[in-house]
């Protein structure tokens, strides 16, 4: 009737006001729950309590050059016919909401569902071959030494806080002292492949790129710019994952009873490099288009998964609902690792460096000396922040000189405090360098040693 | 007279205060004759004419923790009893400036001449001895492939103009894609190891403690923060260089005929891991230590130096300086390499890079294609270069672009333009992802392919 009276389009503009002062209070609203959250993070009684950064950390929005949609059937139904059915995530059509949207304004074609890129199906059978014929390629760089390729990045502009970038820089080097002690390459992205997956969701389509382009890659371990290595001296435990697919930090308990949107964590993990992680990715993808799609996603996961405030589908509250719906298609290759810090939240963490200095070593990996303090909230690069932006920058400055701190120690070198960028000198230099004491082992790590062999150069 | 008149310390003041007043003019000078050399860098009619930088690159001046230095013979003299020979760098005798000036304020102790650390004799030995018992850390990756340890660096301060630290952050990935695709490691300081070698000299004290560190690096490629690969698909000649221990970009006749002060190029070269390399550290390191060592060593390089303005003493002038006062000594085992372009003066590259892509492709490394394109003189990182600094950034946003352009070919992607943070897709993504063009063989490169042998995992 509103229509009869003033017109379909100016309905259509009305409504889409409405939605978005809707967002706009959902946006504060969701702030002040992630402070409250914040607050109350020790309810759970467990050392490792997380909370996720809450939006974009990378990248924003571009226009795309060309599409790449091609068309793929949505997944079946279920047989009760029950469409949208959201204890149901692989029946969910997402294809609906923009259809029902009318969407026709809208880029990309909403009759095309979004798609990754072309189904492969014989992925496993193309990266044996293609290893097979490569062998000056492998796979494994020793027994139990799996090829890994660490991937991270940062947006290609500026930071709108100018000390974001400086921030940036030391992570950066922090990953590459870590990777270089550990025989790991790292590809830094700053390419936005997909301009309908822009923010969290970048990730998706940079993963199956890299993993399709390099199959001599065994592991991929996607890790967060602000997200840092804090024990220079852990080798992940690569034989206790022979059996799977994908390693995040989190607790079955909390993902497969509770639906706990952060019983887990997709800032730092491993996922292998076969046909599993594409089928993986290819259904983790559909809540990821930005706009509609997206907006209505993060609904669901709001309703359906514990704890989550109300904001548009990210990558991590997805992951915890793929999971919890479809434990038995995934579940098996699954390893939800608590046992060090694979993502370790900062907040429980940056407090306690001198106790573990005091009490402690390098090696651990767990809450003794952790692998990894994630910074999720504080956002250097951007205006704002869940968290004082002088307190963030505080601990991040603490945390990397504390990592920094086994690097330099190889050379006899440390900083003068964890608050310090200043070093002192703590090993006289002496004629016999390679009799210097390496208490940590990290000169020579073994676990950059190559396999000897009895061949000659 | 004036002593009598006025008292020994006042005039000690007045001295200092005319020296100081006198530097400030020779800074001021200095400016404008960069500018002047800049504007006429085609005279000499080589393609490659580099303009290299005059100020503090990266470290700001720290007080340092511990004294280190030990008492070390100063040169003899020669044998015509001629102190501070200009002529022969081996007598001069820095130490006698220290004492002249009665630097008794100053730190730190004057009567000790000043070392990079204890004299070592037989690193050969050392070095020879450790390879052999440590074959699994192997000094050559395969036959003709020595290990590389590419090393640069930036201060621990953010960056005095805020963007300048997301330019350092473009250039480390961009040389973490350079390393990657040609299997060299990385090493990123950011810590000043020596507060008398700070600024440019830095780099000897990291250099000679990484040496030593890491007896498996064959060649330590030392490359400035402002410099970046415009070639992704060179490699670099190493079999040229199997009986050379220093590698730098340069020519012969503007070294040793014309000593000129830019006759070659320390913002990018290679040093060989063996004794040589640290004589030649200990033989270039006495003009460096700041204060009056440096600002007198500085004089005397203007001196004796083709075109090189006023100002302290700078690695590259003392490097020029050295080989061409010391020929003999260190001659043989430098290569000057003018071939490719190990060291690319900016100025007369950037404006190419669309020629470039038209009539040429990348693998040549040269003026058709660059290896490495250095911004020497803009200094994104402190308030004042010597170039607009529009004109530097947005030169080094298209040098970026340019290299990122052969790494996103691999993937199927480029930038818009060379002036453009975003990227398009170029290539569409296929079920055979393996069977990919690859025409630059970036995706696997044969620089980085391992030995292959009969042993099995």
């Amino acid at each position: 009737m509103l229509e009869k009276c003033i017109g379909q389009q100016r309905v259509r503009r009305i409504q889409r006001a409405a939605r978005q002062a809707k967002i706009t209070f959902l946006c504060l609203f969701m702030t002040v729950v992630v402070m409250r959250g914040m607050l109350g993070a020790g309810k759970f009684g467990t050392p490792a309590q997380d909370l996720d950064d809450l939006t974009t950390h990378f990248y924003a929005a571009r226009k795309h050059g060309e599409p790449h949609r091609v068309l793929v059937e949505a997944q079946p139904e279920n047989e009760n016919g029950s469409e949208n059915d959201p204890k149901n995530y692989a029946t969910f059509d997402f294809n609906k909401i923009l259809k029902d949207e009318g969407g026709e304004e809208e880029k990309p074609d909403p009759n095309k569902p979004y798609t990754l890129g072309p189904k492969i199906s014989d992925w496993d059978e193309q990266r044996g071959e293609w290893l097979k014929r490569n062998p000056n390629f492998p796979n494994f760089i020793r027994e139990n030494k799996p090829r890994v390729l660490l991937v991270t990045g940062s947006s290609p502009k500026p930071c709108e806080n100018p000390v974001g970038d400086h921030y940036l820089l030391k992570s950066i080097k922090n990953k590459i002292d870590y990777c270089r002690l550990h025989g790991i390459e790292i590809f830094y992205n700053m390419a936005l492949l997909d301009a309908e997956m822009a923010g969290f969701w970048a990730k998706l389509p940079l993963i199956r790129k890299l993993l399709l382009s390099h199959p001599e890659v065994e592991f991929l371990w996607w890790m967060d710019s602000d997200a840092m290595f804090t024990d220079m001296a852990f080798e992940l435990p690569w034989e206790r994952y022979k059996d799977v697919n994908l390693v995040m930090h989190g607790w079955n308990e909390m993902v497969y009873d509770q639906k706990n949107w952060i019983g887990l964590n997709t800032g730092s993990f491993l996922l292998r490099n076969n046909q599993w992680a594409l089928d993986l990715l290819d259904a983790w993808a559909p809540m990821g288009p930005k706009g509609k799609i997206r907006d209505e996603a993060g609904k669901i996961l709001t309703r359906e998964l514990k704890g989550r405030p109300v904001f548009e589908a990210d990558d991590q509250s997805a992951m915890v609902y793929l999971l919890a719906t479809q434990r038995d298609t995934w579940g098996n290759k699954v390893y939800l690792e608590s046992g060090y810090y694979l993502h370790g939240y900062w907040g429980i963490l940056v407090d306690k460096y001198e106790e573990m200095i005091e009490n402690y070593h390098p090696g651990f990996g767990d809450h003794r000396w952790p692998l990894v303090t994630h910074f999720v909230g504080c956002k250097p690069c951007g205006k704002f922040g869940d968290y004082p932006v002088e307190k963030c920058l505080k601990q991040m400055d603490r945390a990397f000189n504390f990592g920094d701190n086994q690097v330099l120690q190889i050379y006899g070198f440390t900083h003068k405090s964890l608050a310090s960028r200043r070093v002192k000198r703590v090993r006289n230099e002496t004629g016999n360098p390679l009799e210097a004491k390496d208490d940590l082992g990290l000169m020579h790590p073994a676990f950059k040693a190559v396999k000897v062999d009895d061949s000659t150069m």
